[in-house]
């Protein structure tokens, strides 16, 4: 959404803007409750007492919990997205490109709330049951790594006969981090955490030439 | 617990076993429960249906939902543990025992409901608000992945500085995968997987002699 200062704006533009500003709220409110205890656990009652709403009148910002998550996680996904255009800065080099996805998931997924719940929530991402917002995202978010992964291997830079499923194991790998690296891990930590995998996945752990073979 | 065939077997005995193969029923019929609606949204009720039993009738046999879990968590990851003894056949070659862990992990945590929980449900074992049986479970799983990346690092087999963080990224990697290949996968196709994840984690996907560096 684009906010302009325009002086003219009228009554209705006004409100527009006051239920935008609340919709952020309930949804800042729904990732910091269910980073801490889960989204089966949290409450619309619960959300609805942190932003002074009843359950009834958060109905006027959100059509329900499944809503607010389906937004959270399209949120922080776009704000992945994001965050590697920034760190990749233009460039076209899959290794540059690699490591600022890898980099970008992990600072947001560490460091704010829906980062954690997105992390948290892999089985709620990937399930058939929740809505096609989720599901569309997550497959944005592979894809987005994915091609990554294929155009370092067309271009002979990565070695990856199956970049869907190189993918879907960085993915998983990062997806565990917000777990064990703790929500007080600052951007430094996460970062060296990124070069850590990024590492892994370009080197491999092997000293011999062909270690794996056999 | 070990069964005898003893013929003097006494009326407590007998009811003794009776209890345990009770307990294996409940355990079961959980697992596959959890593993198909999530943890939190299984009652115990649920649960007593498939068995026959009221929520009170269970508590002669668990002490309630999170017994439940523990148990289940601890069994399934004692099952890898000894199908990674049974892939790795006495070998203590590094590369041997590395890939029969994420073979016999994949192997259990694909195929059986108990191991999809075990993947779905990281949130949990991995949280301190739980029973100490599940961290203490979880912690010796991870242990075991370290030992083994730690003795190739000391063999000079494996280039891992901090065996901690990449036993971590692997496990990350391995529990996200239940998600993806579907609980129909077949043994051969959780095999493929468990390979193509070695051979990156051995080779790496670069094609450089150094192509992280920087």
């Amino acid at each position: 959404m684009t906010r302009t200062r325009d002086p003219d704006v009228t009554g209705p533009d006004r409100r527009g803007r006051r239920a935008a500003t609340r919709r952020t709220m309930i949804l800042n409110a729904a990732a910091t409750s269910m980073a801490l205890h889960g989204y089966e656990r949290v409450t619309l009652e619960q959300i609805g007492e942190q932003v002074g709403l009843s359950a009834t009148g958060l109905y006027h910002y959100v059509s329900g919990k499944e809503d607010i998550l389906a937004q959270l996680l399209t949120d922080t996904i776009e704000e992945i997205g994001r965050e590697t255009d920034r760190l990749a800065d233009g460039s076209v080099d899959p290794l540059v490109l690699l490591r600022a996805f890898v980099r970008a998931h992990l600072r947001v997924a560490v460091t704010t709330p829906a980062g954690r719940v997105l992390s948290n929530h892999q089985d709620i991402v990937v399930s058939d049951t929740y809505s096609d917002t989720i599901r569309e995202a997550r497959r944005r978010h592979e894809r987005r790594l994915e091609s990554i992964i294929a155009d370092g291997a067309a271009e002979q830079v990565f070695r990856a006969p199956d970049p869907h499923n190189t993918a879907r194991f960085v993915l998983g790998a990062l997806n565990g981090v917000p777990r064990w690296a703790g929500s007080q891990a600052t951007a430094v930590l996460t970062d060296s955490i990124a070069e850590q995998l990024v590492d892994h996945l370009i080197n491999g752990i092997g000293t011999g030439p062909d270690t794996a073979g056999g």
